[in-house]
């Protein structure tokens, strides 16, 4: 019974200006939802939630219980009210704030999501259990939700939490879904501890975000070697490593496994989070990483004809796989495209949108595989070629990682040779970016031939003699010395062999031809590419120059070849933060169209005559 | 493109004789279900499940290679065809076979169910993958079931088989489904391995029945004692058992989850069948067995104001909670109605259908407590009361539980008591039917008074002096010589106590005083209770005289009181076997009115009343 009087209103939202005639007992959400202008909630209106917080002028009914719950004294004083809540009782204006959105960032590239996490929370005060009320725990919590349909499957871990979390906190609980599904019980008000971590598992590194899913902010990053790397430095060698040994996938998924927690620990311990208030991880890696992650068989992946165990989305218990959050908490895997192009490049479309662009743009990952995806709004066209391990330092003289002593920069200037060293350290060895500088250079001054072969150190044809000095006949034929004995972090001569050449052209070769299969799937021309897309590491740092030179990627002006940074990370970030971006992606892993390079005659001739380099 | 001549012709179903035009292009069951009669199967007509057998006469397209795979040649001369793939070319008849309705049978109670198991088995022959055909292996089985839509929630058990299981049989494979959800894929064909266990557990014994789900077929029942009976012999001990012990709960689901799993072994091994042709097993049982087999929290089951963690309908992966069948089986625990009104009674109502019946019948279990619904089509009401453990043989003074050696079976004749013993062995005690037929006996002779007041050796009042003389003064008051000691097996006199006779007034008290607060509930008198039906083992043999003698039951004209075995057991394979019983129980539990008689002043009322014999 109430004694306030009622009187018809005019009730006016703002900014929208839109109005309704106030009616008895209607609150401020469903005059909302009349006048088509429906304030944001997460708990249908139940009173749940506390998120449809409103600026209130005017006269309305008094403040309720569930209002003196959410709202601190300092928003009441200010006219803030829950729009589920308050009713008004004559001429009210009311202003609705406008949903935060804010920016997810990754070097070179901002996309923005609301979030719309899968997992969701609400506090709700249970009545306690008497003789004359003896419904079971599980009831009580899904009668409180309004969730009078009994879900069937119910998990156990839930069943297994419900009395002591009920019980704790005097039946104030807070209940957690999972895409609509009822999956835990909180002991009470946890509503503000809803976080998730995005990993980008790369085959090398493993990065992981973490996000406040109630804000959909990022909070912080970690990232840290794959500790696979130990059983082999490319998919395949683990591949054949779990099959070597029949305990050997238990062991890879177990060791990135371990990885994953270690990194939500430093991630939760920085920010001063408990685990359990991880409620979420989401997962982006190419289909091996993918399926090691989860413990699928790989063994098909590297066999003809190549076929992965599963290519769709996932949402799996995060426990399952060990991966210690929530207790209850969730885990969902992007989705792969094919066995060569993985949930990495679903990601990296999410962030990229290739889908909504005019143009043709080629979104390219490069790494022991190059992963590319040439698409415009119309179609998207996908293929990975096998580019080998030189660009990550392998199968090369004085190849090596991107790490400290490693040549990351070469440049020729006044006959002399100009190193770029990562941490200022004498140097060790190259690693990709620099050879790729290197064989640059050396193409761009006339010191390898179109086909790739070293001048001969007695050549008159050379317009740098300083350089030409540098060329020398070696135990293994000719080789350019990059860094003499004494200069070097080893004592020895670093050179670049013939051979070294070799390798780059057979591997930007692989990546080149990639390309022009899909242009002429396109019916198009390599320079017609309207823009280029560097993903992941390498193409972060890669010198656009000199990868025009060498003919790794088409010669388009620079301004239109860009650096997109870890892609695939911020499109775990997103599919974390929003459902509609996981829905998105599952859209899109389908709707590419994947095109298999291995004995297609197309990219066998293509890839003949991208051995050469461009004069 | 076919070159058989296409006629408009009738299409004639029998028996049901209904007809439909035949039009090009449509299957016979296409047009049956225009007809109004469809064609049962299970795969949607999509060719997969083999189960639309029809015996054709008229002209009717070629034999498809769907119908060489699921047809005997035998078949095939005798005009059988699958009606999803045969299409008609003129005037046809189409015999129809009508669904199989096996019985269930147990002790007094026969129930039918038609087969509409919860798993579903389909054969598909995929097609190889091929470098033009990547499907991932879950793409390639859902696609061949014709499931488009990818589902989100899979679960890693099914992902992690899938490699194996397509290439074991070259692409063979069969699909195992659950509520409609893909869960497992085996290689080969395994469509004729799709078996179930339905148990009751019970406080004391465990029962299992091995049914062909295919068929929905009985093959084999086993059973055994509840392990935990080492842990506590009623539901109260075993619920302190887990309050003094932080291991407890966790030893006691292992121990009954072992005797399922031996259960389980024994039935497969008789029936010479693997253990991974069953598929799925049900649970019935009161909700502490229920509870303790989940391994979910029982303490506050034994708490005021009593409430259990779960009462709806579960359904779980059996591996969960550690039985083992098919690595990807299913698990249901049918409903709780409350603490003390289990999945054993909602397995009852399964069984007796209390809800069809036109007049108030009372279902009655009587263990330690006494489970009783009253009900008919209009209303169920159900309590519980705590009988104690006397009717098991406990707290008397030479009680026992019904084994070998126990007194089961008591009259007086001629002035001399007549015994029946389990066995047929020298008497060690007495166990809870012999115990009432005693007292019953004791009643009806005048030994003991209405007020439940042993008569006095000396008095005058007997009229059966034979029995007199075996009524004397022991160390503790008054008692009556059952067996001296030199025709006892332990060579001691078994006497029934005056503290026994109180104990069973006690028991019976509880019982009929429930049955009373019922037929309050209802505005009724207990007589005019139409039938009542008596389930559990105690309930099959119980003396119906001896009851209504000592004021257990009602005084209900014997042919109206009814044995109905193990209704529980019987409830629990109805479930096992379809989806129906499953909903049915559901809506069943839901639908039952449970009356706390804890605190009930009515029920204490009564109680005191119920202490009397009946004169």
């Amino acid at each position: 019974m109430s004694f306030e009087t009622r009187e018809k209103g005019m009730v006016t939202f703002l900014p929208s200006s839109k109005t309704a005639l106030s009616e008895d007992s209607l609150s401020l959400m469903k005059l909302s939802q009349l006048s088509g202008v429906p304030i944001y909630n997460t708990c249908n209106a139940i009173g749940t939630c506390g998120k449809c917080l409103v600026k209130v002028d005017g006269p309305c009914s008094t403040l309720t219980k569930v209002e003196a719950h959410f709202l601190t004294e300092e928003q009441i004083s200010g006219g803030i009210r829950l729009a589920c809540q308050c009713q008004p009782l004559g001429d009210v204006r009311v202003e609705v704030p406008q949903q935060e959105v804010p920016k997810i960032l990754s070097e070179g590239l901002k996309v923005a999501a609301a979030p719309r996490p899968n997992i969701r929370k609400d506090v709700v005060q249970l009545d306690p259990p008497t003789l004359a009320d003896q419904s079971a725990d599980l009831t009580r919590v899904r009668r409180a939700l309004g969730l009078h349909e009994a879900g069937k499957e119910t998990e156990l871990g839930l069943l297994k939490m419900l009395p002591k979390s009920l019980r704790q906190e005097s039946y104030l609980v807070t209940a957690v879904r999972a895409g609509g599904s009822l999956v835990a019980v909180d002991a009470g008000d946890t509503i503000k501890e809803l976080y998730g971590v995005a990993f980008d598992i790369g085959t090398t590194t493993v990065v992981g975000y973490l996000h406040d899913l109630n804000t959909g902010r990022q909070i912080d990053i970690a990232s840290d070697l794959n500790p696979q790397v130990d059983y082999g430095g490319d998919v395949i060698s683990r591949i054949e490593y779990t099959m070597q040994d029949a305990a050997g996938l238990h062991r890879l998924q177990r060791a990135i496994v371990q990885r994953l927690n270690s990194l939500i620990e430093i991630l939760c311990g920085r920010a001063g989070i408990r685990l359990e208030s991880v409620c979420e991880v989401t997962i982006a890696g190419n289909t091996t990483m993918h399926h090691l992650a989860l413990g699928l068989e790989v063994y098909h992946i590297a066999q003809a004809p190549y076929i992965p165990v599963a290519d769709q989305g996932l949402e799996l218990r995060a426990g399952e796989i060990g991966i210690h959050i929530h207790p209850q908490g969730r885990l969902y895997c992007l989705p792969n495209i094919a066995s060569y192009v993985g949930a990495d490049i679903v990601g990296g479309l999410l962030a990229c949108r290739l889908d909504k662009r005019p143009k043709p743009t080629l979104l390219l990952d490069i790494g022991t595989n190059g992963e590319m995806v040439l698409g415009c709004r119309d179609r998207m066209v996908a293929a990975a070629s096998a580019a080998g391990p030189c660009f990550e330092g392998g199968n090369i003289l004085f190849g090596m990682r991107a790490s400290g002593g490693a040549i990351h920069g070469v440049s020729f200037a006044g006959g002399d040779v100009r190193l770029e060293v990562i941490g200022g350290e004498q140097p060790r060895g190259l690693c990709g970016t620099g050879l790729i500088d290197l064989v640059a250079e050396m193409v761009r001054s006339g010191l390898v031939e179109e086909s790739g072969r070293l001048m001969a150190p007695d050549s008159s044809d050379c317009t740098e003699p300083g350089l030409l000095r540098r060329v020398r006949q070696g135990e293994k034929g000719c080789e350019f010395l990059l860094v003499p004995a004494c200069e070097s972090a080893t004592g020895r001569d670093i050179v670049l062999s013939q051979r070294d050449i070799r390798e780059v052209q057979n591997a930007k070769a692989a990546v080149c031809a990639g390309i022009k299969v899909l242009c002429i799937e396109f019916g198009m021309e390599m320079e017609e590419i309207d823009t280029i897309l560097l993903a992941g590491a390498f193409g972060n740092y890669i010198s656009r120059t000199s990868a025009v030179i060498i003919g790794l990627i088409p010669n388009l002006p620079l301004e239109r070849i860009r650096s997109v940074g870890n892609a695939a990370g911020v499109g775990s970030a997103l599919a974390l933060v929003s459902t509609r971006a996981r829905s998105l992606a599952e859209r899109l892993a389908r709707r590419v169209e994947y095109i298999e390079l291995s004995g297609n005659p197309t990219f066998s001739n293509e890839y003949a005559d991208a051995m050469y380099f461009p004069v």
